[in-house]
């Protein structure tokens, strides 16, 4: 058994763009604990009265198997333990796990806590055996144990010593500025496994993109627990990654870390967590991203289709994850057939419509559409070829007029005038920017139509410049992609003119949200 | 000496989003020579129309130092070598080093290629000792090596031999689908650098977030060249990242892999692959990324103050990059004040006007700007902080308009109004999208009173959507490259509104041109 600790929660919030909320940080402990982590890092109650808030909201959540930690350092130098105001923080946090980190590098204890060697061993002793002689799990963390044991092998070995004498369960091995190789790390974890008689932890950061690999190492070399954060978030560069350490252990080296049942859970949590705490889901994620089981190369995707093992290294829905058949200028034939037959599974090879379908779809590449990423006008093109396109509406017109000098915030504004049935309905909005305008009039105009709208949201905006040589004269591809909660999609335009483009693309999300809803219905 | 070998040209291009045109394959190209990569793999001839052409392009590009590769796969089972319509391709390419990939796993050779494991080696043989005795020098890659050692290590062994007996200089060993451990790699590379006779290379995929690792691990085997992708691109999860190994071998573990001097460039020529490729660059990539350094954590923040090293594994500067105090901007002085002195060489590090020219940069970059590649924008910004800027036109109003239905090509109308020395002038243009339109009609404005204008010409339009998640009311950075035929500058744009965004930039593209022409006046 390898003890899954993560982090996401409090050092995950040390990354760049995350900021938890309460209600944010509740429910990720809720997915956690589902999905079968051992410890859950949550907080850091000493360091920042938002955290004290949290363990007080915490108490009244029901928690099924994980136990939920709070993370604080060693008293400071020359008080007494009791007397820490993050001792104190840390006894009023009602959990049952503490973790403590200390210094385990001289440079740091003399530089940065500008304090004894001998008095910093005090430091570990003291804090660690006040917790586990209340009857805490004390669970030490060795703040840069491996650039500490490069400098100064015995003192870093006796911080660990001193730890585990003060009664920790575990003693945790940190990487902290991620700078160590594979081959080190096994070597010193051995050596600590060989003397130290508490359990043995990993806590690596990924500054050389090595985390993952120390992680698994460390795990090779006797470590059983391991400190991550889902999706690897983290101070600078990130923690390991949880998301590609858990199958790792689990599915290829045999080891458990979670049940057996929850791994199929894996890419839905990873997704869950950059949900909530408003990150751009990374599509190149091993296991868990969008591209993970991706292929594009023609020669790839045939022999995928031969035998899924000869481009993957493991089944794609082990992690609840799937695979997807990109199309591109590198793509053949049998990936579009497989796509159509999605649409209409009736059509075969040798269908006249599929060489139709085929042929139109190439010559819209030609021009510059890229099917990959935009299934929704995907699909509403293979059903307008197919004859099989029910318009939900009529556009009349559309103005958008841009101008400066301005008075207002807004800068652009439209009017668009649609008719549904023979109704007609003309609607005005503004908008930062001319999209954003006609956006706005858009859906004002046909939500009084068909209210079902209301539940999409645009969640991405890209715009590509195709032949960038033709300057501001050059064609562009806009994708945009929609949600309604539920699922997503995405559409496209293609145009010189940008606003043409964008356009399109939104024309098709609501089509296809519309189409979407007719074949439920038939259902 | 590690031999860096970049395929960001052609595994990086089946990458999910990337698809390059021929001109910006040819800037990448350009880039990676001067950065100082050995091999830079161009392209597949054989695989798409596209890619022969840019070969044909590519003759007429000097290439400094790398050697332009050509990949392409082992000929065809049943049939001679010069009769292969691949060969053929890689025969006009017109480079000296060719890339063959064929198979080394046994699973492939019978479910794939459905042809014999005796055949599959004579077509290895064949196909390298074909272009070796042509006197190209041949790399060979074993396209699922590791897999196929595990599954029959007699059989990928053999493929190995057959294209060192075939005269390849390198054989090099893929982990194709990415599932690969460090250890297994590292046992696997030293029984191949003791049987086979020339030297190894290795070329790593990160389906399990292990691609770094894998080729550092590789080269401490005996590994000699290490194959990856600059921003690590590729197929799915993406290739081996360059820009994590580099400076791992050179700067932490003292192999030579590019010109010490050039180290430096690192940063700046990830973010450049990652302009051309239009894709967003990850701030959380390692050395590399806007986060690499990036301090957040109070208690981080205060140690760095006291001791860099307490938490950076290596020295940001290094690689090119720069530490960043998150939330206390009051970094990053160098790297900024040898580009302004470069405008102003009177000023040092602690001339007032300096930490004021880097405050506003820093608030600039905060909103979106980026100066790298945008030289004209920052040369205009810095002459106007110091108060050394003549503006040389007035702007009065500009009005755009775009509508549907259209009854003419053209699909937006815009009209200028500015005003040069108190003269005025109104002028109004059609275009084929508003940008094109405003650009059409502002020239025909200035150009009655700057004729030198008429020289200059837009070379190139990119848009870039800096928060995606904000659909339609994102902020755009819009990025124009103009030339007078003689000089090339770039300029840029940020706003929410992509026309403003656009705007901005052309302005700057004509107020650089005019400011360089009064500096010429001065000299």
């Amino acid at each position: 058994m390898i003890y899954i600790y993560d982090s996401v929660l409090r050092d995950g919030a040390q990354a760049e763009g995350i900021s938890y909320s309460v209600e944010d940080k509740l429910k990720i402990v809720k997915k956690l604990d589902e999905f079968g982590i051992s410890y859950i890092e949550a907080g850091n109650p000493g360091s920042n009265p938002k955290d004290a808030d949290f363990f007080k909201r915490l108490k009244g959540v029901s928690i099924k198997n994980a136990k939920v930690v709070a993370f604080g350092s060693t008293r400071r130098p020359g008080i007494k333990t009791d007397e820490d105001n993050n001792v104190k923080a840390l006894l009023e946090a009602g959990v049952n796990t503490i973790c403590i980190f200390g210094k385990s590098w001289d440079l740091h204890v003399t530089d940065v806590l500008r304090t004894s060697l001998d008095e910093n061993l005090n430091m570990i002793y003291d804090t660690v055996s006040f917790f586990a002689s209340e009857g805490y799990e004390v669970i030490f963390d060795a703040e840069h144990f491996f650039d500490g044991y490069k400098a100064n092998a015995d003192y870093a070995m006796k911080t660990l010593k001193a730890a585990a004498d003060a009664g920790a369960k575990f003693v945790v091995l940190c990487d902290t500025n991620g700078g160590s190789f594979p081959d080190e790390v096994y070597e010193i974890v051995s050596k600590v496994v060989n003397n130290i008689s508490v359990a043995i932890g990993i806590h690596a950061h990924n500054d050389s993109e090595l985390a993952v690999a120390n992680s698994i190492t460390a795990v090779k070399a006797g470590a059983s627990m391991v400190q991550g954060c889902i999706n690897g978030y983290g101070e600078r560069t990130g923690n390991a990654n949880l998301c590609s350490i858990i199958p790792a252990l689990q599915l290829k080296l045999g080891y458990e870390c979670i049940p057996d049942d929850n791994i199929k859970m894996l890419t839905s949590v990873s997704k869950y967590v950059s949900e909530v705490a408003n990150m751009q889901h990374d599509n190149r994620m091993p296991y868990v991203g969008d591209s993970a089981f991706a292929h594009k190369g023609g020669m790839h995707i045939d022999a995928v289709l031969k035998n899924t093992r000869t481009y993957e290294h493991i089944d794609p829905e082990s992690v609840g994850n799937e695979r997807r058949i990109l199309m591109s200028e590198v793509s053949g034939k049998s990936t579009i057939l497989s796509k159509i037959k999605e649409i209409e599974p009736t059509l075969t090879k040798n269908s006249p419509e599929t060489k139709m379908i085929i042929d139109e779809l190439k010559k819209m590449e030609y021009e510059g559409y890229q099917f990959e990423g935009a299934e929704g006008s995907f699909y509403l093109i293979v059903k307008k070829l197919l004859g099989k396109f029910k318009k939900h509406f009529d556009i009349k017109y559309f103005k958008v007029i841009d101008q400066i000098p301005w008075d207002l915030q807004t800068s652009a504004t439209a009017m668009v005038k649609v008719a549904v049935d023979g109704i007609e309905e003309v609607t005005a909005a503004e908008g930062n920017g001319p999209v954003n305008a006609l956006d706005a009039a858009l859906r004002r105009a046909l939500e009084r139509f068909y209210p079902v709208l209301k539940s999409v949201v645009l969640t991405d905006y890209k715009v590509r410049v195709l032949n960038s040589d033709g300057a501001t004269a050059a064609k562009v591809r806009v994708l945009i992609e929609s949600s309604d909660r539920e699922e997503c999609w995405s559409t496209m335009g293609v145009s010189t003119n940008i606003i043409q483009a964008s356009w399109d693309a939104l024309i098709d999300s609501i089509e296809y949200k519309l189409a979407k809803e007719e074949d439920k219905k038939q259902k």
